[in-house]
């Protein structure tokens, strides 16, 4: 199978390049390396299978003459920076609801009818159910990134009733592991390598999140791809657990060894259109058979490991 | 009150500005006149508190600076053609997402904090639940209209959580009454003024949709907005009634004293992503003491009236 991955160079779409090309299919990656790294590559350009194409999904021409002759795109590329939306509301705009259309106008023009793509519990907004299912009562958008993914969503799924695609939307959870370059353990973890006596927390450590590890979420993803839809399927994807924020610090300070002096910004939510609580039900993916075998704890412990084995990606990421 | 009515030369758009205008407000009318006429406008011209501007609402520039001065927005401008969007993806995502960002970054910079959007019952799909109340179980979009208005929804929800905006969303069933243009009594009663013997039917006729009349419309968009939201307000618009495309055609065939063969195109839809069935739970809007006035046969039969007396619109718009 010949496979097309937007996002590439990201924490996710790198992640998936090496799970395909070990798998055996051909991968061709597009990226405009905004904030992916070369250096995820590493491991995907020793193979004869991949090839890397330098682009940005807002190229319509440049998108769609890579993707020609592509099986299935994973569409991954996006402005994952969710807490600053509002310092730059065009950003989720163009990078998650624009790009996604020119993603699947590239695949008309391309002929092909099958898509993945990475959507967020951050869809729900802050939802009247916990566990929180794929069919729960329509929500309120919350922030930008919530709703320039539902826009995304809501494309792919015209798309799929109006010219016969196929589509497989995945509602993530925070996703944890190898290359993880961007949230609270990378920030943490920052913080407590300038100054280990003090670690200051949005909100009031009390929120409660969920993660899932990077493979778990790549298992997930394949098997889910291996029930074709007759059109647009949704998962939600994510642990049967989540943890308070301070659990989490317990976690990064006890595996780091020291004590920081806890202050708190406070209030519920960590930032304005932060969910205070995301835990979804998912009971749909589990019943095509998939369980994740990464506690969020170890998937923690894992990130900060990777974290401390790979301290170039602060350099990069500032 | 000084109000801004986008798409103000339109159908709707030009009878909330004469609304406005009755009820002593200033407006500010915004149109580029695409689909919009003049003709709608001539009352409002007769106005001292009536000042239009002609300009596309994907220049922001222009659209801020019209904007400047007023306290509320009513955002009508949009792509309306529900039916072809599979023809000319871009339109919706241009006319109906891209724009709607655009009047909120025109807020933003101007200072205006609230705003009344023309949504749809058409993202909710093919519905699990009717009559459909606003919480209904998160539905998939079946059309690109739909997922162009639910985007344009989720990012006016995103700009009240974010911004502290006051939003106002209605999600209308289709509106009938003077200066309709565009919909299946236009198109019934164009085809049997040239030829009353014969009609054609999309679909198998027994599509069974909902309607309300303009001015019950405008009625309850202004008592909605007499109760300030703290956030954001979605708001079903419809009638407690449903017809068939059948009991429509019947209403019409008989004012017009003509009695065609019909032939049905066949299939539950009229078209590709055509839903078989709208009708809206209104409870929530009912509960603020709004009752329509006037029922779907006679909405329809106003409506023709209208067309038989105004055959110009047949000839702008084709």
């Amino acid at each position: 199978m010949k496979t097309f991955v937007t996002g590439a160079a990201g924490f996710i779409g790198s992640n998936v390049v090496d799970r395909l090309l070990d798998d055996g299919h051909e991968v061709v990656g597009y990226d405009n390396f905004s904030t992916g790294q070369e250096r995820f590559l590493v491991h995907a350009h020793h193979s004869d299978a991949f090839c890397m194409v330098h682009g940005d999904v807002l190229d319509l021409p440049r998108l769609s003459a890579a993707m020609s002759g592509c099986d299935v795109v994973f569409h991954f590329a996006a402005n994952a920076d969710v807490r600053f939306g509002l310092d730059h509301p065009k950003r989720d705009l163009e990078q998650n609801t624009i790009a996604t259309f020119n993603v699947l106008e590239a695949m008309r023009a391309t002929g092909v009818k099958r898509i993945a793509f990475s959507s967020t519990g951050s869809i729900y907004g802050e939802p009247s159910q916990f566990p929180t299912p794929e069919n729960v009562a329509f929500p309120l958008q919350t922030s930008l990134y919530g709703a320039s993914k539902l826009a995304g969503e809501s494309l792919i799924q015209a798309y799929c009733e109006g010219y016969g695609f196929e589509g497989y939307i995945f509602r993530f959870v925070s996703i944890l592991g190898e290359r993880y370059s961007h949230g609270h353990i990378f920030d943490f973890y920052r913080s407590l390598r300038e100054n280990p006596d003090e670690l200051r927390v949005l909100g009031n450590g009390r929120q409660r999140k969920s993660y899932l590890y990077i493979q778990d979420c790549i298992d997930a993803i394949l098997l889910a791809m291996q029930h074709p839809a007759s059109c647009v399927h949704v998962y939600n994807l994510g642990t049967d657990e989540y943890c308070e924020v301070n659990q989490s610090i317990g976690w990064i300070t006890e595996s780091l060894g020291v004590k920081p002096r806890l202050s708190y910004g406070g209030g519920e939510r960590g930032w304005v259109g932060d969910s205070p609580f995301i835990f979804l039900d998912c009971s749909k993916i589990r019943s095509l058979g998939w369980t994740p075998k990464v506690t969020i704890r170890d998937g923690v412990i894992r990130t900060l490991d990777y974290l401390r084995a790979n301290p170039w990606v602060y350099e990069v990421r500032g």
